[in-house]
């Protein structure tokens, strides 16, 4: 019982930094999306090609958060945008700290599309506001189509599910039409985008959506 | 600093209740298996895979951790073992106290094999001990060959490595000499398999391991 009133004061606290966080990036006019998943569903692979597809017309930038080393960071970093690495040192998900210290250390004159690559954790991530104007979810077709009824409180908290790999369903037990009915049986107002970082396929439609998205504090 | 407090302090209960856990399977000579992943690298197929391969051999029965939903513990009772499902509600681990209340649900007379599958996340099941001999982690090539060194405690906190969906090496981003020298740069002493659950390759290999491994308090 007291383990329930430590965690929804650790969740208060998170809560208050994070509108503060959202008020910054209201005033920046900075849109900024949580992205959250397992390990390996895609989110520095989607990423490396929104990036690649924006470049010229908008300016990004990231703030990569894992357990621990900077692979992530590093391949961002390639395609030239700013970013910055949080290790958690073990640590399941981003708190909204995390991220406020992080802003103290990035570069943010002219960026209007901020991403936050949240640890890959299907679980812990979905209760910790960051400031983000959304949580987008990707899921993996190799997940299976059963993820979104076993991790509900990800797909209920996310405003975007991105079904990634969608390359490899041939090759997997995952039925796209039951797992988009799992998904909007918990959340009917999802967004949903089918995609491949491999091909580059529905890329191009994620990316149009984010080009529209209007912007906090416009 | 009163937060790292809090959390030793659940630690050294949890360590104590799974010390309990693990003396009653010792006297009940119980080998008991925690199998532990990120969500859908496929600890459940595993599982129906090694049931289908020992049954007649082995008695076995199931504890399945979800964070919400039966699903796993339907697909593992319908091949005829006892199973129970502890459903977390949001929580991203099983702890041993879970294990110990499950336990007294469980009819263990005559079972010799007790296979644990916790909920799915490569973070936070790494920090706590359930009583179980081992920790077997589980990892898909479609996770990609890094996964190692990004969530290095659960690597080093287990003691084998199935490396699942190996079928799908020709479609993935993954190098299994990479990714088997990733995961021995943190834990030199991992056993590996490499199976896929889809063709049954490496079941034989895995259950052979299985079968000549001792049961504790022989």
């Amino acid at each position: 019982m007291s383990v329930i009133t430590i965690e929804r004061k650790v969740l208060e606290k998170n809560d208050q930094i994070a509108a503060q966080n959202r008020k910054l990036f209201g005033e920046r006019r900075i849109l900024v999306l949580n992205l959250v998943s397992s390990p390996g569903a895609g989110k520095t692979s989607l990423l490396e090609r929104t990036i690649g597809e924006l470049q010229g017309t908008r300016r990004i930038a990231v703030i990569e958060g894992d357990v621990q080393t900077d692979l992530d960071a590093q391949r961002v970093a390639s395609y030239g945008v700013p970013v910055i690495q949080i290790v958690t040192l073990g640590g399941c998900h981003l708190e909204a700290g995390l991220i406020r210290d992080a802003l103290s250390n990035l570069d943010l004159s002219g960026v209007d599309l901020l991403f936050i690559e949240n640890v890959g954790n299907l679980v812990c991530p979905a209760s910790y506001d960051l400031g983000e104007a959304a949580k987008v979810v990707i899921l993996s077709t190799t997940e299976g189509d059963d993820k979104p009824l076993k991790y509900p409180a990800m797909f209920l908290n996310s405003s975007v599910l991105i079904i990634n790999k969608i390359d490899l369903v041939p090759y997997v037990n995952c039925d796209l039409n039951v797992l988009k009915g799992n998904a909007l049986r918990i959340n009917p107002a999802l967004k949903i985008f089918e995609t491949s970082c491999f091909s580059g396929a529905g890329i191009p439609e994620w990316c149009n959506w984010l080009r529209r998205k209007d912007v906090p504090g416009q």
